[in-house]
């Protein structure tokens, strides 16, 4: 279940079978030399299927929007055994209801993916990428917020708390190479040559007024490698520091734009007064970002799990939601329910319902039949 | 039901009454010197609750994308007189069913939506507009397809075929301008200073390559109302055109890119054969087109309905779909049923059972109970 089923070059689409790794299908996709790629880049292991499961995102998404903005159809085995296709191969459709939209962050819990067709994207000219620190989070955030509101596209906006970047160095995966143990922001550039070299100055001129120092990037592909490798080994780097019975929670929120500093700040807070080692890093151009913390599950799950409900109602009282690209899972059903309350839910179950009569598909994930 | 609730700047998001109008929205946020925009821009007589319902797009789509990427929450009022909010105010979010995916595009069946938040974008640095002419649809549509495949962030790109720029001449709305009766492409450039330009250059070069001619760009914003008039005016040039008791059926249909000279050279034709006067105009860079039709209803309604079908199994048959922006409504029913067979069609059904079991809103749109 792993293969490209048909590539339509012309119509830069791809149809593939749901255990393809999203990696796998670019290698694939670059091999024959077709100038296209799919966009979608979260955690190097994930693939399609689970992609469309969760309406998973990444770095990328600043740019290129999240899974669902790239899903055209889907073959989909319901929970009685009908197979059915959500729709021909149009990249554009208004004809009835969108069921794409609605497969597409289910959790599986509606169906069984088999087939998905893919739209895909050319290759940009030109890359770059940026590195830039900042004395305190809010500037960075502040920074950030600037560059999104002047409309520069930038094809990926990345932040990386203190500890963060200390994770990095003590890690050693990015030596010889130190890092400045301070808030920075990671930014990738695509596009023409012009336009990348145009968006590195305006980004520049931007992280300059929001004091921003130590302004560095790539001359070249090596260099672009070099200058994202705090960001690409930032997990790695976190699970290398765990201890014998250590565990990591990784988790994420999502809020408007305009509240990002506060909950960034006040749940940093919370989790070092709770002496926690835990670490920030976010799609800061969407407003999301995820919580590392490294914990001894004998000692601190409790406290690990207040932290974790603290920080989701904060960023419900911010108008946030619960999970920018985690999704709910088993772990965040009560989020869930705080964040669209009962009546809302109760919709969503109605759809379960309806597709899922016993309630057979994935069960016990998002929602739970009673309750 | 036509104001703006609340204006969130910093977060670029704005909440609005359904009965808002798309232009209405800009011109005031334009007015208040918000520096952003709302990108969704179909007819210019949409209002916002509209839009949500069709899924609309217009010729924004090929840069910004459909109605469904615009919005942030919806509050609905249900069947059963419940009100419900899909969800907060993130830009991204995973949390359970993609309940704004399902109800924008409903077309009103599922609930009544009675206020919505809304993405907002940048209003870009700078704009231009260019004309380029072409001796045949086919060397437009490969022109289009040339751009879309190098990836040129074009703004828009339209499609008018000989037809439609001989009713723009006769209805004299752009006068004293005459325009060569010959299929054009018409494009839209938005971005930086530097990168409009190096834009409007590749899409010279590649308009060259595919026997265009007569390539104009704007100079300046005078110009480039000018060159766009043509593709403002062509809905109003056609009705303009209607004798007594005459009138314009306008429909649309989308295919893969591929396809889109195949299916538009074999309906002209057949519309020529069966002496129907008939123009082509297209959001070609989502394959997406519309044939408007001149008719008398009492001696040509079959004649008309009898094209409208075949060009729709025409565009079943490319894996296209009956309408790219227009909808289902009552009259494209029988199509929705060709186009996705009766498993995918009751899942449609099920959900709309779900959520008004009594089939009371907006009854007899996209399908019917029974049947």
């Amino acid at each position: 279940m792993e293969i490209i089923i048909q590539f339509n070059k012309e119509d830069m689409d791809v149809v593939v079978q749901p255990s393809i790794g999203w990696q796998d299908l670019n290698e694939q996709l670059a091999k024959m030399g077709s100038g296209l790629f799919f966009p979608v880049d979260p955690g190097p292991s994930a693939k399609i299927g689970g992609m469309i499961g969760t309406n998973c995102s990444g770095t990328n998404a600043v740019k290129y929007g999240t899974m669902k903005d790239w899903v055209i159809n889907l073959t989909v085995v319901l929970a009685d055994g009908t197979v059915i296709k959500t729709r021909r191969r149009p990249r554009k459709s208004s004809a009835g209801y969108n069921l794409n939209g609605l497969f597409v962050g289910s959790e599986g819990t509606l169906g069984l993916v088999t087939e998905a067709t893919l739209k895909l994207t050319v290759v940009p000219e030109d890359f770059s990428v940026a590195v830039v620190t900042f004395p305190s989070i809010r500037d960075a955030a502040s920074a950030a917020a600037e560059v999104m509101q002047t409309g520069i596209p930038v094809a990926a906006m990345e932040i990386m708390d203190e500890v963060q970047m200390k994770v990095v160095n003590l890690g050693g995966a990015t030596a010889p190479r130190v890092w400045k143990e301070v808030p920075t922001l990671f930014f990738k550039f695509s596009g023409t040559r012009a336009g990348v070299k145009e968006n590195i100055s305006l980004v520049q001129k931007i992280a300059r007024i929001h004091k921003g120092s130590n302004f560095e990037f790539a001359k070249d592909a090596r260099e672009q490698k070099l200058l994202w490798s705090a960001r690409k080994e930032s997990l790695w780097s976190m699970l290398a520091l765990r201890k014998d019975g250590e565990e990591v929670w990784s988790t994420d929120v999502a809020v408007p734009f305009s509240r990002l500093a506060d909950i960034i700040e006040v749940s940093k807070k919370e989790m070092d007064d709770l002496g926690l080692f835990a670490s920030i890093l976010g799609h800061i151009g969407d407003g999301n970002f995820h919580e590392s913390i490294i914990y001894n599950p004998k000692e601190e799950r409790d406290k690990v799990e207040t932290c974790v409900k603290n920080m989701v109602k904060r960023a419900l009282e911010m108008e946030g939601t619960c999970t920018g690209e985690h999704s709910i899972g088993w772990g965040k059903k009560e989020s869930l329910l705080w964040e669209v309350g009962p009546d809302t839910l109760g919709v969503m179950k109605a759809i379960k319902s309806a597709l899922d009569p016993y309630w057979i598909m994935n069960p016990g994930k998002i929602f739970d039949r009673q309750g």
